[in-house]
């Protein structure tokens, strides 16, 4: 999650919420990203959809089931189903996301259906540091 | 959903499951993609991702509010967070997805729950047409 967090301050750089995610597998970072919707102009253009999408070219596959993914927020419906459809073995994340979170806050995509996948979860791993670097860039934002 | 339904067959020539998606403002289509899970190897490659992608691209802006998605299959929990998070206009789609649909038939990330955007939607135009060539798909698949 320390990674995660890293990766998440680089997105500030672009004036992007920063949001990190590190993909790891038998021990080993193979992807990491951070949020770069500002960036790219792309609101599909979060940080686990573009780690998840490193993670499977390094692998020349689509199927992440042996992999963990460690988000510093609480992932979006689009982000939890993107997991659902690599068929992610894992997610750890930081800070809960009462608004829009799709992993117990709003609702919970990887308990609540019957998708055709169904995977681990962690939350609230390191979520004050997770959280306070979010809640910093907005009060940063009413200031200007 | 014609021209939705030509992409979805260009899906076909690189052994992907023939699902298209065109994105039109103002009457004119702005971006075209079809499915390219298999040619690219990533689960993220669903055509409405695409689509919306280039439409963003086109625009230069990643406020799809004015804008009408046509997609040939009901969207799965990815493609409708996608659609959320670009604060699309409408969604129109043919076929639907009993097993992994969520615009009414696994869940309906519109109106079940409070995420920050709401969208007008319309499911099963054309619908035979588009079910088709999916179901038609699948049953080659299994003769090989």
């Amino acid at each position: 999650m320390k990674e995660a967090l890293k990766e998440a301050k680089k997105a500030l750089l672009t004036d992007d919420v920063p949001i990190g995610a590190v993909v790891v597998k038998d021990g080993v970072i193979i992807a990491r990203a951070h949020n770069e919707k500002e960036k790219r102009n792309d609101a599909t253009a979060h940080a686990e959809v573009l780690a998840i999408r490193k993670a499977t070219k390094k692998l020349n596959n689509w199927w992440l089931e042996d992999v963990t993914i460690y988000v510093t927020l609480e992932p979006c419906a689009m982000c939890m189903g993107a997991m659902i459809n690599s068929r992610i073995g894992r997610l750890v994340f930081g800070a809960w996301d009462a608004k829009g979170g799709c992993c117990g806050s709003v609702c919970d995509l990887n308990k609540d259906y019957k998708f055709n996948h169904k995977f681990e979860t962690l939350g609230g791993v390191m979520q004050d540091e997770c959280g306070k670097i979010i809640t910093d860039f907005f009060k940063e934002k009413r200031k200007k």
